[in-house]
C-alpha cells in the first residue's frame, strides 16, 4: 500500500468523508497489484479516520500488504451489507465515476451513507501528478519507445503490408525490455496516414508513400506513446514539406511554452494557431494531447475545453497533426513531463524529415 | 430497430415505466448496430408510451433506422439536461446495471425521474430466450466451431508450443466463414490442462500429453464455445481413462436431463454428483455452464446458486471438468438450445477418447 499516494488523495479538497475506489488502474496505483474483477465487486475504501480496506472476492488471490486490510467476501455474500459494516451512515461517500448502478443503487436504497457523490476527481488529479518513481518508469518506457522507433523504421520495404510491419512490433518491444503494447500500434501507409485512427490493414507500401507510426509500450506498468511520420524512398514534395514543417513547428512551439502554471487550453491554442495560420486548421481534427501514465489515456487533456493549469509532474502527449487526404497525413507526437521551469521531453527520436527504406 | 424484441422487453413484469439501456450488446440486439461509445454516454430509451429513442454522440455515425429516433448530442451538451427532456419526472426509470455513477448521480441529483431502479433484468431475461433468427446464427457458429476443431486437432506435432497452435486458429476460423474469436482460445498441453483458465504459453508438446482446446468463434454477431480434451500419441492410462469417462458421463447425463422447466441448479447438481461420486468432486471447481449469445458470457448460468427454471430458447454451455494436477485436466463442453421436449446439442464433434498426432 502506497501511503504517500493515499494521503495525497485524501488531502485534496473533496466534498466527501471517504472515497470508495473501484477503478483497477487506481487500485494498481495505490497497491501495486492489478486485479481484474470482471463483474464482481472490487473496492478500496480510503477514509481520514480508518485504515485503508480492500473489498475483494475470495476468488482473487492477493498477498497481504502492509497498511492495507483485506475484507474478503464470497459470491454468496451481500455486498451492500458488507460495505455497511465499514462505511459510517453519516459519511458523504465519494464513489468511483465508473461504479455501476448494479452496486450503487442497492447502496443508496439501504442508506449506507448520508449521500453519494462522484469521488473520482481526488484520485484522478492525484494520479495526474507523477511522483519520482513514476517519472523514472515513464522515462524508461519512452526510452524503449525511442529505441524501438529506430528499429521499426528499418522494417519497411516495397510491398510489405501495414499488418506485416505491425505484427513484428511486439517482439521488438519485448526484446528491448517492455512488457506489452500500451495500445494497438497505428501503422499507416500513403493515404491511410490521413485517417488519425487508422488500424493496420493489408495496404502495401510503395515508393513515395508517407509512413506513419503511432506506437507505444508498457514498461513495469507505465505507458509510452510516440508518433513519427517518415517518407518512403522519396522525399516530400513542396506541399508535403509545408505540412510537415507546420506540424513540426506546432509540436516544438507548444513544447517550448510548457511549464507549471500554464493553462492546458493555451498549449492547445499555441499549436492550433500555427496550423491554422498555415492554412490547415480544418485538417487538425483532434485535441493536442492527453494525459498518460498507468493508462494510455488518463484524466486530463490538452484541448480547448480544458482550462486547468499544468502542475509540475503532469505527463501528457503533444501530438499535433494535419490530415489532408489530397497531400498527406502527418503527426509528430512526444510525451513531456511538466517541470517548474519548463518541461522534460521524454522522446528523443528526432523530428527531422527522414527518408527511409 | 427490432420491434418484436423491444416489445418482449417491455412486456416483462418490470417495476419501471421505462428502461434506459446503455449496454452496447443489448443495443446491438435491438438495433443490429454495434456502437462502442468509450467514456461517452450511450442510451436507448424504451417506454410503453413513446417511440424508442437512441441518445448518441454526434461523433458516432449511425444510419437512420425505421422505428428508432436518434437524439444526437455533442461533447459540449449536458447529458442530464438532454435526458430530462425525454424522461417524465413521474416515471420510475429502469437504468442499465452497468450505467456508471458519472451519469447516474447527476440524473438523481436533478430528479429527472421519480425513482431509479436496476432495469437490466427485463433486457437480460429477454435476451436469454433466443428467437429463431438467433438460434439459426448460433447453430451456424457452432457448426463452424465443430469443423474448426477437426482442423485444430491436426495442428499438433512434437515440440510445437501452445502459442504456435493458438496463433493459427483465427485464420482457420476466418477461412470457415467466422468473423473473429468469441474469446481468447485456451490451448493447454500436459499439466497446463489442469488449470481451467490457462492461457497459451511457450510450453512445448510431448508424447503422452493431454491436449485441451477450449475455443470459439463469432459468426454474424453470435458466439460459439466448445472444449475437447485429446491425448497426444499415447492413449490414456487407467486413472486418466477414469477421469475422462466421468467428465463425459457428467456432460452427457446433464445434457440428457435438459428441457424447458428444469431448475438450472439441478442440471449443475446432476453433473456434479457424478463427478463427486466418482471421487473427484473437489477437482470440479467451477459452475457447469454459462448462458451465451451475442456475448460469450450472458446473464444466466448453470450453477448451484441459480435456481431459475430453463425456458425453451435458452442457450448455454454444459462444461464439466476435472482438474487433478497429478493425473490430468479434462473438460468436455457443448452448447445446447433448450426445447420443450429436451435440448438440441449444437456441437457434434464426438465425445470419444481420441488419440491425435
Amino acid at each position: 500500500m502506497n501511503k504517500d499516494r493515499a494521503e495525497k488523495i485524501l488531502s485534496r479538497p473533496a466534498n466527501a468523508d471517504a472515497v470508495l475506489i473501484s477503478d483497477p488502474a487506481a487500485i494498481y496505483y495505490l497497491t501495486g497489484r492489478w486485479i481484474h474483477p470482471g463483474e464482481r465487486f472490487l473496492g478500496l475504501l480510503l477514509s481520514r479516520t480508518e485504515e485503508p480496506k480492500l473489498f475483494l472476492n475470495i476468488l482473487f488471490p492477493f498477498e497481504e500488504t502492509a497498511g492495507l486490510k483485506i475484507i474478503s467476501y464470497s459470491d454468496t455474500d451481500d455486498i451492500t451489507e458488507l460495505l455497511a459494516k465499514h462505511i459510517k451512515r453519516d459519511w458523504v461517500l465519494g464513489v468511483d465515476k465508473n461504479l455501476t448502478a448494479s452496486f450503487l443503487l442497492p447502496m443508496q436504497k439501504a442508506g449506507i451513507a448520508r449521500d453519494f457523490v462522484n469521488g473520482s476527481l481526488a484520485v484522478d488529479k492525484t494520479r495526474a501528478v507523477k511522483d519520482e518513481e513514476e517519472k523514472q518508469l515513464m522515462r524508461k518506457a519512452s526510452a524503449i519507445n525511442d529505441e524501438a522507433m529506430g528499429i521499426f523504421r528499418t522494417l519497411v520495404k516495397e510491398g510489405i503490408s501495414e499488418k506485416e510491419v505491425a505484427e513484428q512490433m511486439l517482439g521488438i518491444y519485448r526484446s528491448l525490455g517492455a512488457d506489452d503494447f500500451s495500445f494497438g500500434s497505428i501503422v499507416a501507409f500513403g493515404k491511410n496516414a490521413a485517417d488519425p485512427h487508422h488500424m493496420p490493414d493489408d495496404t502495401k507500401l510503395k515508393e513515395g508513400d508517407v509512413v506513419l507510426f503511432d506506437v507505444g509500450c508498457v514498461y513495469k506498468g507505465y505507458c509510452s506513446d510516440m508518433t513519427r511520420t517518415f517518407f518512403f524512398r522519396k522525399g516530400p514534395n513542396e506541399a508535403q514539406k509545408k505540412i510537415y514543417d507546420l506540424v513540426r513547428r506546432a509540436n516544438e512551439d507548444a513544447e517550448a511554452m510548457i511549464k507549471a502554471g500554464v493553462r492546458l487550453c493555451d498549449i492547445d491554442r499555441c499549436a492550433r494557431d500555427i496550423i491554422t495560420e498555415g492554412g490547415y486548421g480544418e485538417y487538425f481534427t483532434h485535441r493536442l494531447g492527453h494525459f498518460i501514465g498507468i493508462e494510455v489515456h488518463e484524466y486530463g487533456n490538452v484541448s480547448a475545453a480544458f482550462s486547468d493549469l499544468t502542475e509540475a509532474g503532469n505527463v501528457f502527449s503533444i501530438e499535433p497533426g494535419i490530415y489532408d487526404p489530397e497531400t498527406m497525413g502527418c503527426r509528430i507526437e512526444d510525451l513531456v513531463i511538466v517541470t517548474d521551469e519548463g518541461c522534460e521531453v521524454l522522446n528523443h527520436y528526432p523530428h527531422d524529415i527522414e527518408i527511409i527504406g
